[in-house]
């Protein structure tokens, strides 16, 4: 047990919220010499009572190990503890797996890297309960040489670590896109859930057959994702203008029914903008134009 | 040949858009007696030249088979018909392809019930090109028996011939539902490419990522469809609460990226809405509640 301790890297956590203490918990458990700190000191006894070693000071924490992870609320908080660590930085690689958009990461990774550290913009797409374990999944952004030294260790966060990019700003980006997907998913299972209680189908009756559509429409979007990067959106199958008919329907439906009609009638907005600005007659990866400019100004 | 004909069903397709002319050629291509009808009486020549009989009137088409289709614009276009063949209906199966609202789909059952026929709604959820193909999907409800007495011929529009319920209605709500996750998911790819896009990510390489992760969502469904159906929604995840910050980060990544942020913005509009009835600290299937309820009147 000491000499497989003694092989792993040292590693120190800042930040034991939620979070912080399952990636603090999931090192100790793998064997890695941990050291914490949080600003309020208490939430490290559980931490502490399992063997992790508690700073005195956030200084003394990231001067304990060549790898330190940051997992705090938001941005504001990284920076509000930027300069307390700025001198003892040097040679080591900083993680930050707090969430942000991607310009803040990116300004952490730069701001470390004047600093002599490596930095990695990490986004944890998992629950506290899922880190440590094969469910987890966290995004890495930032130079792949950091991320390979220290990979090892932080597969032991969990299985699922996937390197994207040297851009600090990726993991932050592939992570909105990520979530997206995940409500979009939600409230078109919901949407469609409540429109057919309306005949008395339960929704684990809807469930298979919400997933074979899912499945089948997902198969088609290595298509949809090829016009996008040729810039032509040919039809072959619905037009936008088909589309926006069958929109329109499902609103009246929604109306007449008596359940929410907010989603089909947003994307009956949406589309309706696409068909406004000529793409009618195109198939609808041609709404990535309209996706792709800032939102109209409301009139 | 002449023997294997014989012993099909005569059929006869009503209406010969780009959707009906799919539907009778793929019963001539499998053998089907077909005789067909279009208010416009052009659009039978291929048909006719294939080996179709073109009907002298829609009466006439009706009175020539015990199977008959109709797939035209819309409900008020069957309306338009119903006169005219009421009189030939009686022992007939009528199969109403049609896209309508389930409440069209049921009145229009009810009204060739009355005539002595049987009848089946369908949804075609698919395009002309794949009807007769392994690829179509037409979803049927209305009595089992009518269903099951012309399975076979049904089959030859396309193996994915669906029976889902004796609600006449269902066809049609199913298809809704379909629909709406097919654009849920368009919307979330062609954002989330957007987003990408900024930082030079093509969409073919978010592509594999989009579907492992549409996929791993899609595997979360069941559970979502059982707190929906006992009517609790605990949050071993994460709460409304919590998806509402992420989607305030996203809209605020979105806007300062310069990329359309109004499919956060509108998740967000909705989840806050489920926030003010209480729902923060649930996990997201109690939007559930918000969705079977007419939408909000714009203040
Ligand atoms: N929980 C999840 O399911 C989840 C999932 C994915 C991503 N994340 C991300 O992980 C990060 C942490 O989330 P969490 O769930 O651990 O949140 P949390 O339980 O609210 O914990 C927040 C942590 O940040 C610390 N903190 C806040 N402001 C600070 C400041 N000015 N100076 C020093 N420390 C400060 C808090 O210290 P005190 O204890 O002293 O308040 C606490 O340790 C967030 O960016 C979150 O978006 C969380
Ligand atoms: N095309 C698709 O990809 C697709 C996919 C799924 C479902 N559908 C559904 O299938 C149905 C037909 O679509 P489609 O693509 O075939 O449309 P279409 O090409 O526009 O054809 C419409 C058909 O309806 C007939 N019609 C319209 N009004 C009529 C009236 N008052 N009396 C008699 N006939 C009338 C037209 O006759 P004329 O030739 O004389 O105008 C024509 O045969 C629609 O409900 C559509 O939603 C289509």
């Amino acid at each position: 047990m000491r000499s497989r301790e003694e092989s792993l890297t040292p590693v120190t956590v800042i930040g034991l919220g939620l979070m912080g203490q399952a990636l603090a918990g999931a090192f100790l458990r793998a064997g890695h010499p941990t050291t914490v700190w949080n600003r309020t000191a208490a939430k490290a006894d559980q931490l502490v009572a399992e063997g992790a070693k508690l700073a005195d000071s956030v200084k003394d924490a990231v001067a304990a190990s060549p790898l330190v992870v940051i997992c705090v609320t938001d941005h504001d908080a990284v920076h509000r503890l930027r300069e307390s660590i700025a001198d003892v930085l040097d040679g080591k690689v900083l993680v930050n797996l707090t969430s942000g958009t991607s310009q803040e990461a990116r300004e952490t990774a730069e701001w470390a890297a004047e600093r002599g550290a490596g930095c990695l913009a990490g986004a944890i797409m998992s629950i506290p309960q899922q880190i440590g374990t094969a469910e987890s999944l966290i995004l890495y952004s930032g130079p792949r040489s950091a991320f390979e030294l220290h990979e090892a260790s932080l597969r032991n966060l969990g299985e699922g670590a996937m390197y994207l990019s040297d851009d600090h700003g990726l993991a932050s980006l592939y992570a909105g896109a990520g979530v997206s997907l995940v409500w979009s998913i939600l409230n078109g299972f919901l949407y469609g859930a409540a429109l057919l209680g309306t005949a008395g189908v339960d929704a684990s009756t809807f469930d298979p057959f919400a997933q074979q559509y899912i499945a089948t429409m997902s198969g088609l979007l290595s298509g949809y994702a090829q016009q996008i990067d040729e810039g032509s959106y040919p039809a072959p199958d619905a037009t936008i203008d088909t589309h926006v008919a069958a929109m329109n329907l499902l609103a009246h439906e929604s109306e007449s029914l008596g359940v929410n009609a907010e989603l089909p009638k947003f994307f009956k907005t949406l589309a309706g903008r696409a068909i406004a600005e000529g793409h009618g007659g195109d198939g609808y990866a041609a709404m990535i134009e309209l996706f792709r400019k800032p939102s109209p100004v409301k009139a």
